[in-house]
């Protein structure tokens, strides 16, 4: 028997399951391939033996698109790092006893950094100990775009489309009056401004686009920002402002947390507000013009009904890549995407040891950002235009996107 | 000359374009109608004069359904009430000049309550003066579906959809873990709950939806909600929890002001959070789990790409049936849709004295809000479900949708 074990883990987008998808497709039209097990809750279900048969519920295309149309993990997901095998070695001996008891000759898992992190470890397990019945493959997943060792990450183009998307929206929104006004969106990103960059997107159409762009990997000055938003105000009454969450100061400090440090709440506690609401309480008090913030929250990454056509399909190519090297006999890789050229843009889908990806976090660098540090510069704007091309056919019942529940 | 003057007021949605669009595809077939002016910021732009040509903007049926997808006024808005004209009879007395001075035959105004009142006051005063050379016919537009007069009002159904959609996708995203985790997501209404109560939709294709609803017509107790938030905890551990923003306590206060009343930002002022953040305060002192809150904020009134087909064409056909009910004479009324069935669904276009809709206000009856206060009737359902239905095909370029701007 060559069973496939398949599980997700990290934080929710909108193309994990499209890789699920792919992982499930790939392996459904090779005839060397028997079961195929879905852990639920990530690694911590494969542990407890948490397996589902998702021949089940995957039986035809249908069940495939509708799969990779729906947002977050269908398989769940969990925070688990694995202590190191030196450290605790019955983990890994579990996990082995338990790939065997179900015939498991590729584990496919696909998640973020920490996920990259456990798939490095198994693997390194069982080549210092000699097993090499059971091939362990990555594919990444994460919206914040930080991955190492891939042009980009599945969940970041449908995040970046939700997000340019909508501030060409609020573009409309806020211009319909004539009082000056400044509108902060917070987006997300603690270490990586992938996503905040993504706001200047919006720009494509002929839209103004955000007038401010501020990522955390520049530092924030606070009285440079006062001066940036003042300036922007005499060119428009209405301007929208693009934050990251992490935002930092000079010394790696957190805005948010910096700025607020005598606030309470009624109950007496620390009040954190998120960054977004720190910088509006500074321009209402400083330049003292209307002003509101905004947090995109999580809608940016589940946003499914407007996710880009073209991350959903890497998003699979990249599951069936992962397969298709676990039954090359490889182990400890994680699939990736090579960007072959922009315009037009083309990509070849590759692999690279899974060690060289986890732990370590993409930034973006400094050529992709403008010189004042307030704004990004065409080059990317080129990296991301083919990131969010294509609409998906999302399928409607009663006015509202079905989902897959398993 | 026979000249037409649209103008659009009060708060962005996304149908109040598709309203525009049909007032100008109906002057466009008649040949009856000469000129179709657009004012820029309503009423306050008629008063300036601050007009322009909409037949330069709008050629063919393209230009039109752009139009119709693009959120938010394109002809701007404004925020004014008009004094009534005993009060200060120059203001009426100018508009009748310029309606002269540019041949106006036809005057529609697209908005909601305030709006409304600026067709009352002016066709009553052209109306005692025995001026009946200008037809002034109101066409509703409001997110907050509270005007009278009117089964529902464009612009509510797509913000309906999006906060329907949106609930979908949060429950998939808050699934994924395994421990307790309250998400708190606050939706616009401050009288009335009608946008609150369509998270509910998010049900119709097999999802819990929200755990909870609280609408701002039900007196909102915080012991009560305490204990609800802890019994629906017991079935699920994720649970999705909709407020609108304008919840009150028994006495009339808002939560949001009662509950912060001590609390002060980092500049010493007072940091008035949302309903949303509070009840996130509330939930994380007195039950201690995870909890997150959400506030839909600008985008559930532009978030055009997930549009209701059903919304926008209503709107549209309100616009063409306001510009009828002039062209027949009519002056100082407001379009309005009479529902005939819920399923299948038929409605006909109607209208009213506009002095039967101006400055009431339609909350949720109480035959629509369970017994116990803290969810929706199926009645509910049935009322909303036909608002949802059907997608607009939205133009993207780039990736991005595409709107026209004047």
């Amino acid at each position: 028997m060559n069973n496939i074990l398949v599980a997700q883990s990290g934080g929710p987008t909108v193309a994990i399951n499209a890789t699920l998808a792919g992982v499930i497709q790939a392996a459904q039209t090779n005839s060397m391939i028997d079961n195929i097990y879905g852990a639920i809750n990530g690694i911590q279900g494969v542990l407890e033996e948490k397996f589902i048969d998702l021949k089940k519920y995957i039986k035809d295309t249908n069940d495939l698109e509708l799969l990779g149309q729906t947002p977050s993990s269908a398989l769940g997901s969990c925070r688990f790092i694995l202590k190191s095998w030196k450290e605790d070695e019955e983990q890994y001996k579990k996990f082995i006893d338990i790939a065997r008891k179900y015939d498991i000759s590729y584990f496919i898992y696909i998640g973020g950094n920490d996920s990259m992190d456990t798939v490095h470890k198994l693997s390194e397990y069982c080549k210092e100990n000699g097993i090499d019945d059971i091939k362990i493959i990555g594919a990444p997943k994460t919206i914040d775009n930080d991955l190492v060792g891939t042009d980009h990450c599945p969940g970041f183009g449908s995040a970046a489309k939700y997000i340019a998307t909508t501030f060409a929206e609020l573009e409309r929104d806020i211009s319909v009056y004539q009082i000056p006004a400044v509108t902060i969106v917070e987006v997300m990103g603690r270490n990586a401004g992938w996503l905040t960059a993504a706001s200047a997107l919006s720009r494509v159409n002929g839209g103004t686009g955000p007038a401010l762009i501020y990522l955390c990997e520049t530092n924030f000055d606070t009285e440079q920002f006062i001066e940036d938003v003042k300036e922007k105000l005499l060119d428009k009454n209405g301007i929208l402002i693009a934050i990251s969450e992490g935002l930092k100061d000079s010394y790696g400090n957190y805005i948010s947390d910096i700025l607020q440090s005598d606030a309470v709440d009624a109950f007496g506690h620390k009040n954190i507000s998120g960054t977004g609401k720190v910088l509006e309480s500074i321009v209402r008090n400083r330049i003292g013009c209307k002003v509101r913030s905004i947090e995109l929250n999580l809608m940016q990454r589940c946003a499914s009904h407007i996710a880009s056509a073209t991350d959903i399909n890497e998003a699979k190519m990249l599951g069936m890549k992962a397969l298709q090297r676990a039954m090359e006999g490889i182990s400890g890789e994680m699939a990736s995407i090579i960007r072959t050229n922009s315009n037009p843009y083309t990509v070849v889908y590759s692999s690279l040891p899974v060690g060289e990806v986890a732990n370590h976090e993409k930034k973006i660098p400094s050529y992709l950002i403008s010189e004042n540090g307030n704004d990004v510069t065409k080059e990317m704007l080129q990296y991301l235009i083919p990131l969010v091309q294509g609409e998906v056919n999302t399928l409607y019942e009663n006015g509202i996107p079905k989902h897959m529940v398993f």
